[in-house]
């Protein structure tokens, strides 16, 4: 495979309701400001917020689906996560190559989530094994 | 919320073929390496493998649940895939905290998932704000 330094690729999906029940299901992580209004609407965010780690699934997606696509072998990820996301938000995964070994396929990609308004809610950086 | 230096938590999951595949609908990441036995069998693993960020979501599951608990804010998650899981695997996601800035009350944690064989199969470092 082949990977030019500056190509992209990106996801958009909204994350449901039900997205966050699911993933707080499949987590175990119940925390109050993912699944409980009454305790939600006292926080900082005024409402329930999506799980981070949900969020940041988007990239996985991008990375395992789209660039370097199927086949591709996590090593690492890191998230900074930059503003809450709210359920029915709707967001846009994006994956950028920023260096390439060839001779080991190992990739690296800026990694980087933003809401329907355009804010970015997530940033980080990813490096994997590409497939052949 | 008085943190201390080397507290601990852990929780332990067993992860199914049924969380795989409900990772791979939440989340969009279909690739082949977690979904198809065909060719998970011709790769490197010889079987599928649980995606990375659902081991990963069991960290979020402690701090949000135990330490520091209910009302947690995720700043920031780093994520190093040091081993496959594969489905059936039973895996125990530890934190244990490093640095606590009691005037903002930014917690950092080392955060480390091992399988039911004590193999590491995934380290890394959160940083949250603590609940009041």
């Amino acid at each position: 495979m082949s990977l030019q330094i500056g190509a992209t690729a990106s996801r958009t999906k909204t994350i449901t309701d039900a997205d966050v029940r699911a993933f707080a299901e499949l987590s175990g992580d119940y925390s109050p400001i993912h699944v409980d209004d009454d305790y939600a609407a006292k926080s900082r965010f005024g409402r329930r917020i999506a799980h981070g780690i949900l969020t940041g699934s988007l990239i996985s997606a991008v990375l395992g689906n789209d660039l370097p696509g199927p086949g591709t072998i996590y090593l690492s990820q890191s998230f900074q996560f930059r503003a809450p996301v709210f359920p029915g938000d709707t967001i846009t995964a994006t994956v950028e190559l920023t260096a390439y070994r060839e001779e080991k396929r190992i990739a690296t990609f800026r990694t980087t989530c933003a809401n329907q308004d355009g804010a970015v809610v997530l940033e980080g950086e990813a490096v994997v094994i590409a497939p052949k």
